[in-house]
């Protein structure tokens, strides 16, 4: 499977014309071929014209169309073979059992999504007949669905360069809801992008949908992206990564004419309370998970567990020396980029001054290796000091002691907004967990208890979201069947003809939804 | 019923300290007593403070409880009786009826929305159970809820005394959320504020619910909202009125710490396109509609028919014949306040340099009173000049004419985002309304046909939203059972207890919720 350095735009394999682009092996340095040039302006406008064209009848396709579409795009993955993963492996130095996995993990996310097309709730269909005899007024017919934004720029992210990425759960909701999707692909993996948006054009073809429903831009900088996102025929923004990337995007969609959502998952350290029983009862165990946790793919996930909160003594004492024996046989891992591996270091550099290192895992043994850290403070220095509050990507956690547990639950109600956040609780917590409880719903998208925050899964009662700054809008979630809202918008039909009514809304209801008639669901 | 002229902070009735506000009889220009004074950013902070301690209780009461507080104010504004009526009607220059129809609305939308606390759907209950022999990796126990934002700034809107004010849409919504509301009244109508207030206020009290939950602010110019909207312990904001006003408020939320959502519902010409057939076969009656929702209320409504767009010809100078007709019979009406009345005189005297005066109403008899006013202008004008597609917030239209079914289309396809578009058609235009429709889809909210915008209802399937500058987020709408959503996002419980969980997610389910269960809907 021969990689071409060609972008997709309109379906056609495109060359783009600005600076190249090429993936470095990050365990040798070594850039690896081909070259992937730049979209230019008018390669951006391009794209976001045909998806413009195609947003109309793409939309309204049946939700079985788009449901085959997406079952379409799992299995060209598949068919992609191990060509896919082997790239994705040079490209991100993540080993091949992962990538399988995420494979995986992708493949079931679009067939998720068509599961949630053909069970119809997505359209929260409402009825509401008109009542011609009511005082004072009539009531008129009154009906709602929703419909899709309009197309919508993905920015892949470089720590799944699969499943958060080009087919990721940001274009499986997007094309789901019924909006088109151009990607900017994440210039760290262009392969693996190139290799997917390839499956996800010959899918639309063999659907025979526009081709305008789907782009793979490619671009050094920031130049391409920013184009995609002022273009006023984009409407929503889909992105994973950076605080600064994140924010960036944000002002800039909040800059145009007409402003348009962005949803920015963007940082999150996670923290994990291990409350006082169970800190007593399996400080041992508790250790071994948490850095099983915290080393997992060199801790280069957004729900990495960055930091541990506890009481201060000897059981938190005995959790520390269990973490730093597990740890210090820990080998240290290849980062996906030179890039992340630098501000790995640069973040770990900031911990020191502020903080003591409490063990560190084997030291590397080759380019961009992440040598796991483990970093102690107090919690009056924690809620002091902004430094020891910023996340560090990669393999490093900060365990704060708390003096007692107000002190405890005054530091969780310190914490800036969270993807997750994680009690470890036994019985005898049971009084604690329920004092935190609200503080950590204010605090955090997911709550896990005895559980460890890395891997999410793809399901319905997903919540892969959060407060600001973990993500741009806590009322949405990147991950599991509710993504697809963050495209759609309501809208309402007032005594429309029934031959003019979408068919969700048609009397005959061709659609076999349960809507909301007059107040009662259907069915 | 006397009037303090207080505002309400933690049930109290607290005098402000900043500038007094007066309102102003329209009708006579004359200020109405008591003076109210301003919050200071002390008293600002305080209502936030006390919003902010209740809120986690607040939220977490039973729906049950929150239903009844919210037809407990509905009872307390009934009990009001007419001094709410008659306050309102001389603050506003509004007739009896229509606030009496008002008051009618708002008591229903509270307890519309008490229909849809017990109802339940809006928690979006989820529940994946665990698969623990799940290969390779076992599942765990996910659990998705909604959950309230937390505590919400309301804005007043001068227009709607009662259904858009203190007790209105925004009000209830958020309450119903579980979201303490802070309110800043408008200026124009703070006696009819200090009524509705006291009514939430002794409800509050009567349902044994923090006080905290409910605090009324008055305060001249921007100064106590923005203090509102810029303190930290505010989570959302829900605002009505002129563009300006709504994206300073935006503004000021996306530079925060941490930026929060607005919902502002700002401007809409409310376009009206009357399709050949139906203008050929009943011109006369669709002018006498026409001009009906024209001058209703002195055309002080959001949803005003303020464009009318038609193929030039003999059926479109007939309309426009029937339209003068009747409009010149109009009476002109007491506009809400002086500020408004002269802003109309400067909107439609920014008409007249870029279009023809066809008609006029009846001249002013008194005090700041609506002259209604028909403008006519080509299409290719209307595309040019930006002039021509301000909205003027008053009974002043704007009929455009088209060359040809080509150049209607592309007038739909330039019209900025509106709360409603309205067809006007018979059998001979169906296939112009398909035509029209996908772009009426992308441009508003709401779409009649063979109606009129004026008159919203509130019901299940009710829009009151649409793309900007229509409002500031197209994914919401202010009206109607949907319009709670704003308030919420979604929180996941990973492997809770069950004694930790909340009761829309325990596994005895005892809100008796249709539950979305691994994927199929429970009931």
């Amino acid at each position: 499977m021969n990689l071409t350095g060609k972008m997709l735009i309109g379906g056609q394999a495109v060359a783009g014309r600005r600076n190249m682009i090429r993936a470095l092996d990050p365990s040798t340095d070594q850039p690896l071929e081909p070259g992937y040039a730049g979209a230019d302006r008018e390669q951006v406008e391009q794209a976001c014209a045909l998806a413009w064209e195609a947003f109309d009848a793409y939309r309204e396709t049946a939700p079985e169309a788009r449901a085959r579409l997406l079952e379409t795009i799992a299995e060209e993955i598949e068919a992609l073979g191990d060509a896919l993963i082997e790239r994705a492996m040079a490209e991100t130095g993540l080993p091949r059992a992962r990538l399988q996995g995420e494979r995986g993990r992708t493949c079931g996310q679009l067939r998720l999504f068509a599961r949630t097309l053909r069970a119809g709730e997505w359209l929260d269909a409402r009825v509401d007949p008109a009542m011609p005899q009511r005082q004072p007024l009539p009531r008129a017919d009154l009906r709602q669905r929703q419909v899709a934004l309009g197309p919508v720029a993905v920015f892949g992210a470089s720590n799944f360069p699969l499943a958060f990425s080009v087919a990721g759960g940001d274009t499986a909701s997007a094309l789901a809801a019924g909006c088109p999707v151009i990607v900017k692909a994440h210039s760290a993996h262009p392969g693996a992008s190139e290799l997917a948006g390839r499956a996800i054009a010959r899918a639309v073809e063999k659907c025979r949908l526009p081709a305008g429903v789907f782009a793979l831009l490619f671009g050094e900088g920031r130049e391409a992206g920013q184009a995609l996102v002022a273009d006023p025929r984009v409407k929503a923004v889909g992105f994973t990564g950076s605080r600064g990337g994140g924010l960036a995007l944000c002002r800039l969609a909040q800059s145009r004419p007409e402003p348009i959502p962005v949803f920015a998952e963007m940082s999150s350290t996670n923290p994990v309370f291990l409350l006082p029983a169970a800190l007593r009862a399996r400080g041992e165990a508790l250790a071994q998970g948490f850095v099983g946790s915290l080393t997992l793919g060199a801790g280069q996930f957004c729900t990495n567990p960055g930091l541990i909160v506890a009481l201060q003594g000897p059981a938190l004492d005995g959790f520390i020396a269990a973490a730093a024996a597990v740890l210090s046989r820990s080998p240290a891992q290849t980062m996906l980029t030179p890039g992340i591996f630098r501000a790995y270091q640069a973040g770990v550099d900031a911990l020191s001054g502020h903080a003591r290192l409490a063990a560190a895992g084997l030291p590397a043994t080759g380019t961009n290796q992440c040598q796991a850290q483990l970093w102690l403070a107090e919690a009056r220095d924690y809620l002091a000091k902004p430094a020891l509050r910023a996340e560090v990507f990669g393999a490093a956690a900060l365990i704060v002691a708390c003096r007692d547990a107000a002190e405890l639950g005054q530091l969780a109600e310190q914490l800036e907004g969270q993807l997750t956040a994680t009690l470890q609780l036994d019985d005898g917590d049971l009084d604690l967990a329920h004092a935190l409880l609200p503080t950590l719903e204010r605090k955090a998208g997911r709550i896990l208890v005895n559980g460890w925050p890395t891997g999410v899964e793809v399901c319905e009662a997903m919540v892969h979201g959060g407060p600001y700054p973990a993500t741009s809008d806590a009322r949405a979630t990147s991950v599991g069947t509710a993504a697809i809202r963050r495209f759609l918008r309501p809208v309402c039909y007032q005594d429309f003809p029934d031959a003019l009514l979408p068919p969700a809304l048609r009397q005959a209801n061709p659609l076999a939804l349960r809507r909301l008639l007059d107040g009662r669901r259907e069915g």
